[in-house]
This record gives structure tokens, sequence and C-alpha cells, in this order.
């Protein structure tokens, strides 16, 4: 069954709900699920609907000019979506393949509903993973002059394979603010730390040296500042001083990988918002 | 801020939102909090609506004759709450305290918001404690041939102290079906074990002779028949071959106390909806 | 570093410890690490130790030999291993593919270290992800009158390829008691429950219709009587009522997943002992 | 069945175990349990040893005397428990009373194995806690004049009752490096955050600001640099985006609770060693 999506919000205001769902039922639509959040403290006001999309009696573009007009009279920030769309993926690695499996496997199966017509990377390195998953490759190797020039070769690719989601997925590079801006939520990057504890590199030795009795994976948004984006998902799993910087990293790759792609799916089901670098994350319900 | 808490359940249909909103907007009321269940399989919509009290122009029976009348046109079913109310709550304890100690102390701190005006043990152990805690403590204990006598003993206090719910904190007496009809979904009992596994006595025995790797607790709602009533709360503790029958037990207390705790506040917070020996809990906001 | 390791177990008394470190430290070995666990219930006493393999002035089969009249002495139940060789395995699937990618991706990236040269199947649909991965793939059909047969077929395979441990990983059928005895300790099932509940066929209808609040995955060796092997590793996960029992079972793969792999790395790692029916599973030590 | 515990550090080196156990086993002692860790980075073991109490054919002193010889000889550093010594424990608290509940009533129950002669506060408020539970309550107000003047009063009443281990149970007041430096290892103190996460003032809101997913506490040994000290146990609960700030500390609470009293627990079970400002903590095995 496919569905047309809306995510909504607006400052918070009495009668939101009623005029929404009015105008939907006006409509001739049954809502099949509606999930709301209002955030007292900054007044703030957050739905996800979900819409039968076999109740379209109009086009798509006329269905969203219409409801743009009501969103503008009340002051509504919308996005619309249709599941009959698949989301197109770009996967960014370097040289660790772990995410990059689980990623493809997971979209092989169907649980990352998405097309992925590219990998990227700026090593040869897993080439062979994305000819097992038949996934054209492109290796862009990157020196410290040609940075810019290898963001633009991406950026080139990106909008060439009308890109929707970047996914760097252990992808070892610092994008530029201007790639970052250009993207806006719509790059997801896997932190391999419980942000904000042991940001920047090497979280796994520097976990290991504090000593923590949990280590963990972050994903978010990326955004100009480094890992300062919207926390998308996190995750941890329990250690022990048995352990050595070498077999957190090992243990620590599991809770990246689930990471990673609960919050790619997130991102793909349409149930992420974002406000003031914090996101709004609605449960999945299948 | 004290609120009006609406529970409504009803077979699901297009418009159910719209109208049930658009209700309470024509009577003036913000709808500060909206949570929504729609069971496609069993085809059956929940909803649990916060009103602000402070929007109230009518009387509170007023309001719900109202709303009575409503909802029989549309064929809800429903309760409705006010939190300036502190409901009443009885606790039934045998000869374990660590489940007391944690309701009684987070009663005290506000996070259990509710009155207890009494304890009743078949046992006279755990008195001391009531007494800590200033609450008047019945002792009644029970035989083979007194327990139909013992059980109208206690069905007279919960009557006369205008109990609300039971809180069954390790009381090991089965209760009558009588008993647990007349207090349907009012009587919360907690089972040492994670249900359906090891259901019935010495749970940690078994789980230990069974070799299993987490063990659990279960807080769900009494029912006629023993450990089988809607779940209302889980939650597991990882073990190993380390530890004995005795050790899982030790360990098993925190995950009793937690699951139970979070049962009680779950149901004073009126989150809790039952339908066909499944609950749906919403999640609390706060 | 490559490590010999001895896995002892036996009745326990007095001194055992000082004797077997004495054995091995006036063999001239260094003992790199020892993991202990005595069962007061059953007065039984389990050993795991890690042994420099450069520490070895022999050849294998003498101190094989020489241990072996030494263990013999103290009665002792014993097994060697060199982590230099690399275990063999043979994965068994039906249709559903999460398990099958999740191991063979863990075995590229060198988490599971062993070698898995050949899949067995009873469905033909997964052959397109052993040969993504470059194994080869037996698909042996079975029917009720060819269910025997057909055993013989695998267990001829498992033998030519001097396979050291099966995994059933989501291989829906039941072996026969003659297999799994000859098998024994060396056949890893997964079973999409938190045993002993949801034993047997449709683990998540029966979970979403009690209702429960976690569900969960249960490796185990393979006995003759299903679902009753000693238990290796379980988990749970989180769920709630938004989740029907295709959301249950989409939700699980991610526990099944993870509970198979770390069950199979235990026995890879030489870190579980069998007794009774229970597991004793040893900490990795990275 | 009372015990004798050893825990045994020392730089690590070949026929260590061998040489322990035969020590004691030369003795006549039986070794009930032994734990140990070989930390190949650091080049450093660790032991934990527990034997039979009736064992002890000399007296105690005479024991430690002995052992003393022996652990100078091999450059061990060391120390031995009786566990039929109960630990005293003072309890430090400021006005926020759900940790102290948790220790005394686990103390009551049994499950902290310890006394609590008195519990010493910078706030009048928990004295009716104190006096529930029957523990001799001090309150020694605080100002910025007084802050030595009453550290000097608490350091008395230390003295004067023996106190072994100094638990700060949400005590929000910074102790001089003096007093942490005296009482080094035998301080524990609760961070309500998942360190290094949200070191010092206002962990919750800032997590709510970050927008992180889940939310964390840290029982660690007082040191002379705040919140720097070494961990011993930590813990998280999964947050959402419904939660406030004053949510997550009313939901952290639970998790503080169980993290404090936990490492309370290891240190009275003489689980814990210490090198360079990390934990080894043994498991528990009963």
């Amino acid at each position: 069954m496919h569905k047309i999506i809306f995510l909504i919000q607006c400052s918070d205001r009495k009668g939101l709900l009623a005029a929404i769902s009015d105008y939907f039922y006006g409509q001739g639509y049954n809502i099949l699920h509606c999930q709301q959040h209002s955030d007292t403290r900054e007044m703030r006001y957050y739905m996800r609907l979900e819409l039968d999309l076999k109740d379209l009696m109009t086009t798509r573009k006329v269905l969203q000019e219409e409801f743009g007009k009501f969103a503008a009279h009340l002051g509504l920030t919308w996005e619309c979506h249709f599941t009959d769309y698949r989301n197109r993926v770009a996967i960014l690695v370097s040289k660790t393949s772990h995410c990059l499996f689980d990623l493809l496997s997971r979209q092989h199966e169907g649980d990352l509903v998405c097309d992925i017509p590219l990998i990227i990377s700026n090593h040869p390195d897993l080439e062979h993973i994305a000819d097992q998953f038949r996934v054209p490759f492109y290796y862009l190797p990157i020196t410290k002059e040609t940075k810019l020039e290898q963001e633009a070769q991406i950026q080139t690719l990106l909008t060439k394979h009308n890109i929707d989601l970047v996914v760097l997925a252990r992808y070892m590079q610092i994008l530029t603010p201007q790639f970052t801006h250009a993207w806006r939520e719509r790059v997801i990057n896997i932190h391999h730390a419980f942000l904000p504890a042991f940001q920047g590199a090497n979280p796994y030795l520097r976990a290991y040296e504090r000593g923590v009795k949990m280590i963990g994976a972050t994903a978010h948004y990326a955004s100009e500042d480094l890992d300062q984006g919207p926390i998308i998902e996190q995750d941890v799993v329990r250690v022990n001083h048995e352990l050595s910087p070498a077999g957190l990293k090992k243990i620590g790759k599991d809770v990246e990988r689930q990471v990673l792609s609960r919050a790619v799916q997130a991102h793909l089901e349409h149930r992420i918002m974002v406000f003031n670098n914090r996101t709004i994350v609605f449960n999945a319900a299948y």
C-alpha cells in the first residue's frame, strides 16, 4: 500500500490538529497514521501524517499546490513525500567495509527501500564489494591540494545521478561547509562514539584511555561543524577491562552498523524532522 | 499544570481524528498532546488526549455527559481522568520487600503521583517498612480454609479506602477469578520472569536450569488465568554462567523493581489502554 | 600472535589451579590468559587457558599426548585447539538471507576467523548471494519422502569438505536425532524467539498475540529435542503496540543476526564449554 | 560461608599464576574462585582470589605478614579482605533523595552488605529519611567561607566512625584535593551523565540541548580533578524528543540509582582494582 506522507512544523497554537485533520478530511483523505509532538519549551508543533495514496483525486502537483496555499495561510513549514518514489542514495566510504556491507545487504533484502546508484571512495580498497553488489564504484582520490576539486567531482556525480541522500559510511574525510550547507539534512554521517563524548579522531583509543564501561556510536546529519550536527540515532554496548583499543574497535563495529542503518531507514521513511539542531524522530509503525 | 485526559477507542474508520479534534476545538479546548494508534489488523483506533484543565468552562460532570453523547453517536469507548485527582493505591505484599521499598520511595519522591492509604499482607514480616513510611499495615493471614474469607476482607478494605488500583508487589497468593474479574485492569502484578517464559512458580531456578543468558520480569494486569493477563511492561538483564539460582534472584530484583514501577506509573498517568488482552502503552511525555 | 587453547573440565576439588598451572609452567609455557569457573552447585570446575604457540617445543601431537597422560591422572575432560588452524564452517539456509549476509560479510571482514567452503540449502533462492561471495552453493531440495536421503547428502558434503561446524542460518528444517547426535555441539541454530518462550513455529506471530514488550532471539547447539539444546547466546529488543507481526519480524532480524554471529564467534574462538545442557561462555578478551 | 579475598597486581611475567596458586595450595587453602586479567598493553597482571576462611590455620595477622613476605619477593601490590568484616559506609547527600533511598533500602535488604553509621548533608532536607531508617544525620551547612571548616568536620566524623567508604549520593559540593587525596579510591561519586560527555553542571539540560538519544550516569572514584576519576560503572537509557530537560532528569534518576548502587556493591565485594586511572571490575559470581 503506497502512502502520501506530510511532515509539518510550525509555532504551536490552539486548533492546529483540528484545522489540519479537517483539511485532509475535507479533501477526502483517510489519515492512516498521525504522529505529533508539541514542544512546550520551544512552543513548536510537529506533525507527521500518512494518507492513503489511493485517495489522491488530483495530480500530485495540484495536491501540493493546494496544500501549499492552506499551509501558507497557517504559517506551516512542510514537506510532502510519496512512498512509491524510491529515494536515490549515494554511499561514501574510505577503507572500512562493515557499514557498507550492512547498508548494501539491507537494501538488497528490502529493509532499506531505496536505490543505490553509486558508491564513491577516496580509496580503491572497497571496489570489490561494490562489484559484488553490482553498484558502480567511483574512486576519487584526495590530497590536500585536490580536496576542493574532488568534492566538486562528488557533487557532479551526485547531481548527475539525482541523488536524494548521501550516506557517509565511515568516510574519513571532512566535507567543506559549502558542501554540507548545500546538502543540509541530506548527508548522514556515522561517528564511532557516543557524542558529544569523544568527538574527533581516534574515539576508541580515547574511550579505552578514559576507561569507559560502554562504547557507542552516533548517526547525525552532517553540518558545518564537525560532529555537531543534529543527532538522529545513538546506541551503546557494554565493554570491560578485558578489551584493548583494538577490541573496542571490533566490538564497536556492530553498534556503528546498527546505528547508521537505523538512521538511514528513519530518513528514508520520512520519520525525521529537524529544528534548532535537534531531531524529532517518529517511531516506525509497520 | 493540571490536565483532562481522555482515553478513547473504537473501530477504525475515516474521519475520526478530524471529528474528535473538531469536537474539542469547538468546545474551546486546547489539545496539549494527542497520541494515537491505528491497529490495521484489528481495524481499531486508539487515542489519548490531554486537554488543559483551565479550559474547562462547565462542571466536570457536564463535560463528561456532553462528551458521552458525542461518543455514543460515534460508538466510542472512553474514559476521562483529571490529573488533580490523586489515585488511591493499595499495595499487597508477602515477605519480599524490594518492590515495596521501591514503590514507597518513588511515591515519596513524587514520581508516582498517588496516595497509598494501606498495605495488606498475608505475612507480618514487612510491617516495619509500612511503619517507616507511616502507611497503615493490615496483616491478613491466609490458610487453605480461609482463602475466600481473607479475600473478602481485602475487598472490604479496598472498598472502604476507595482504592483505585491494587499493586501486587510480590504478593505470593493467587487471587480468585471473582476478585480479578471485579478488579479487571485495576490490579497490576509483577511476575519475576520474561513471560510467557517461566510462568508459574520458581522462575529463577527454572531459568538457571535452562541456562538462559538473560532473565527478566513482566508487569501485567491480573486476569482470571494466572500469568496470562495483558502485559504492560517487560525488561531483562544479561546474566551468565557465574550466577547460581540465588544469584539470578538477587540480580533479578532490580528488573522486577523497575518493571513494576514503570507499569504502575503508566497506569497512574493514564497511558494504558487494553483490547483483546493486549495493551497499548503510550509514551510518557514530560 | 597464535595461541594454544585448552578447554578443561572436571569435578571440582582442592589444588586444581595450582596443579594445572604448575604443569604448564613446568613445560615452559607462559599462560597468556586463564579463565575459570567453579560451579559450586554441580561441584564442577571449568578452565580455559591460552598459551603462546611460540613456546611449543615439541610437536603438537606430543603436546597433546603428554597432556593427555597428565589429564588422565587428574580425571580431566579436555580439548586442545591451535589458533593458526582455521575452522571450516558450513552454512545451511532456506529462503531468508539476513543471517547469511551477516555471516558472510563478517567472515569477509575477518571478524569470524574461519573458512566457509560451502552453503547448503533446501531452496534455490539464495544461490545468488553465495555467488556474490564466491562460495559453492548446494541446492538439496527436500520432501517428506526424501528427508533422510537429503540429510545423508548433507552429511556426505560435510565430511568431504572436512567441516568442523555447521551453522543453521534460518534453515527451516528439523534435523534428525541421528544427525544432531553425530554433530553434537557442532551445530549452531538460531531460533527467532527468546527461548524458552515461543518454541516451535511462528514465534513472531505468537509474540504479537501475547502482546510482549520485547522480542528476542536465541542461538543454541542443536540437540535431539527441538529448541532444547544448550543456549549459547540470547538478546532482545524493545517493541511496542505500533508493530504488527510483520513489523516484529522485520525488527527481529537485527537481533537474530547479532545473536547468531556472536554465538558462532564464541564457538570459533573456543570460548564455549558445555555440561548438563548448559553452556559456560567465557568472555572475549581481545 | 565467609571468605578471604586477595586483590593482587604486579607487572606481568611468566609463572605468576603458578607461583601464587602454589603458594596458597602449599599453605592448605582451597581457592574457591580465581579471576585474572593480563593487560598486554600495560604488561600488568591483576588477580582476585577467594579463599575459604575456614581454611585459616593462623591468625589473620600472621596470614598477612607471611603473604607480605612472599609478595615482597615477587613485587606484588596487594590487599587482603575478610568477608565477615562489614565495611562502614558514610553517605553524603544534599537535597535529592532517590539515591539515598536506594542505598538505604538495599542495605536494609542485605544486598549491600555494610553498616551505615551516618549520613552527612549540607542541607537539612533529607533528615526525615535518615530518621526513617534510623541512621544518625549530621547537618553540616556550607558557605564559601566555611568550606574548609565543614570538610574538616566531615573528616572528623568519618574518622570517629571508622568509615571505610564514602558515597557521594548526589552531594552537590566539590571536595578539596586534600580530601580526595586522603580518601583515594575510597570515595564513590555518581555523576548524572555518561562521562566524559557533559562533565560539570546541568548535564540533563545540556543533553537536552544537544539532542542526544540516550542519557546516562557514571559512578567513579572521586579524584583531584572533577569528574575525571576512575570510572567504576556506567549505564544509559534511551530517550526521545518527547522529553523535556525535566523529563530527562526524572527518567535519569533510575539510571543514577542503579549505577551508583552497582558501583558501591562492587567496591564492598572487593571486586575493583585501579591502575593508571582505569578500573578492573571483576564480575560478581554468587
